[in-house]
């Protein structure tokens, strides 16, 4: 058993959780909320998303929040940035790095975005260039990698050649998320396995929800595959576990508190990430999704 | 990576689950949710526990149960029996597997069970004794493997040398518990490894509770470490996963998912262990403890 000395985790909660929780918040609670993930020792920080606020009510005013976050150096604000538009405003109001979606899954990609893997691939390349010129890193999504709603398994193999491609056009790293929460440990294995002999293995993150109870067993996974980087939501924002339909994403100071007990340097304080979680949670009137915040309550 | 082909799980819901659960319920739907473990392919089911009434009001009935149980052949039904008296009530009950219960913290034994390690080993003499005699087998608990709520860290030497008077004085398997669910992946191997030292392996087992949301990822580390037998409760009974302080027993239907993404045997059915904690949740009033069940009711 040889696991990293140091893992950095990417902070998806503010973009990735908020999106989709059911009431959108104001962009006072998210600069709090931002502010006090940066505080905590978070180094990556998914801030928001430039996209219409028509299909995504909940992430109006990502600009607004960029404009007033403390930002503190050495701390990465990242945003999703779905097309050429959304990148141009994402560069307006001052973001560095941004991020991109593809799926591992045809029958996602079509009900999702709406075109073929291939195509939303293309759509990139413009937004690429465009973060070339302006020295703007790119991060890249891959979802379904570990099953699909529509295509049920997906082939780790199928996951490699996004992945691939998303790396080939510079992306500097590539989140492989398990989207819907079914994967487990040995599938998280293999999956990291075929994946890094198509992409360096220091350039893969896992990104996981609990939906079926299995993320912090898959991080310990990809940890023994070596791999460092994971994405994760404090207080599990992004489905109250609570809830129909929930989905699922596995809570930051659970994942913190696995690396903690495992010895792996994060920089990151649990009992500020708590805090930051119990704040959020309040101004969402829905109790944490953190399995570690609600013991620690209860204590 | 090597894993086991074959795992036993252990059902601890109608007993260490009930048992901690608010209110009492009815010998009737006891019977109920026995009857439905062992037709969803559960080959050991922890009943219920020969305690006073007085002391521990929800195990009350514990004779009554065993009596109307459909006993089902290849299928054990084990009782607590913290004493001679609870073992004499249990072998009046027809019960023909006990279980004894020792703490693997000095000041978790004193405040629990009012007397030190060794004292509550020495009372297990007669109870060993009497099984050998009525041809009783006798499973071993150790409490607080990972970590005690009065002293913190637990030694694994420590545990290791309870599990191996258990063993010695004639318990055929050993069950190591995190009662208070601190351990995480990295302790729990080296939990193993030490008390493997003492106890063969194949004669130990792992019991988890999810209070941090470890217990999965400690399962599959125990795995690793060829663990082949795990305790766990129907619907996670025994710590609602909503209300303050839970104990949080881990889901047999979460546990019994990672074994089936592993490709591991087990006999038992995921679709009638959900439709079990979906019945003995509506009688409890309270939503289930299991993601996977969550996840599944959603979809």
């Amino acid at each position: 058993m040889s696991l990293p000395s140091h893992v950095r985790l990417v902070e998806v909660g503010p973009r990735d959780g908020l999106q989709n929780e059911a009431q959108p918040i104001s962009v006072a609670d998210k600069v709090r909320l931002v502010d006090a993930l940066s505080a905590a020792g978070l180094r990556y920080i998914e801030v928001g998303s430039f996209v219409s606020p028509k299909w995504v009510p909940q992430m109006a005013g990502s600009a607004e929040v960029f404009a007033q976050i403390q930002r503190k150096p050495g701390v990465t604000y990242g945003a999703l940035a779905p097309n050429l538009r959304g990148f141009e405003d994402a560069l307006a109001a001052g973001v560095k790095e941004v991020a991109v979606f593809a799926a591992a899954s045809e029958a996602f990609s079509q009900r999702n975005i709406n075109c073929s893997i291939s195509e939303s691939l293309e759509r990139f390349a413009p937004i690429m260039a465009a973060a070339r010129q302006h020295g703007v890193s790119v991060r890249g999504y891959v979802s379904c990698v570990l099953g699909c709603p529509y295509e049920g398994e997906i082939a780790p193999e199928q996951v490699a050649a996004v992945a691939r491609e998303l790396y080939a056009m510079g992306c500097y790293e590539v989140s492989l998320g398990d989207t819907i929460g079914t994967g487990t440990a040995g599938a998280t294995r293999r999956l990291f396995e075929v994946v890094a002999a198509q992409v360096p293995r220091d350039k893969l993150a896992g990104h996981f929800h609990d939906t079926y109870g299995q993320a912090i067993a898959n991080i310990y996974a990809s940890l023994l595959e070596g791999i460092t980087v994971f994405d994760s939501s404090i207080a599990g924002l992004g489905g109250c576990p609570y809830a129909k339909g929930a989905s699922g994403n596995v809570a930051t100071e659970d994942v913190l508190y696995l690396l903690n007990g495992l010895g792996i340097e994060t920089g990151i304080d649990l009992e500020a990430l708590i805090g930051a979680g119990q704040q959020i949670s309040r101004v969402l009137g829905r109790p944490t999704g953190s399995r570690v915040a609600k013991a620690r309550n209860a204590g």
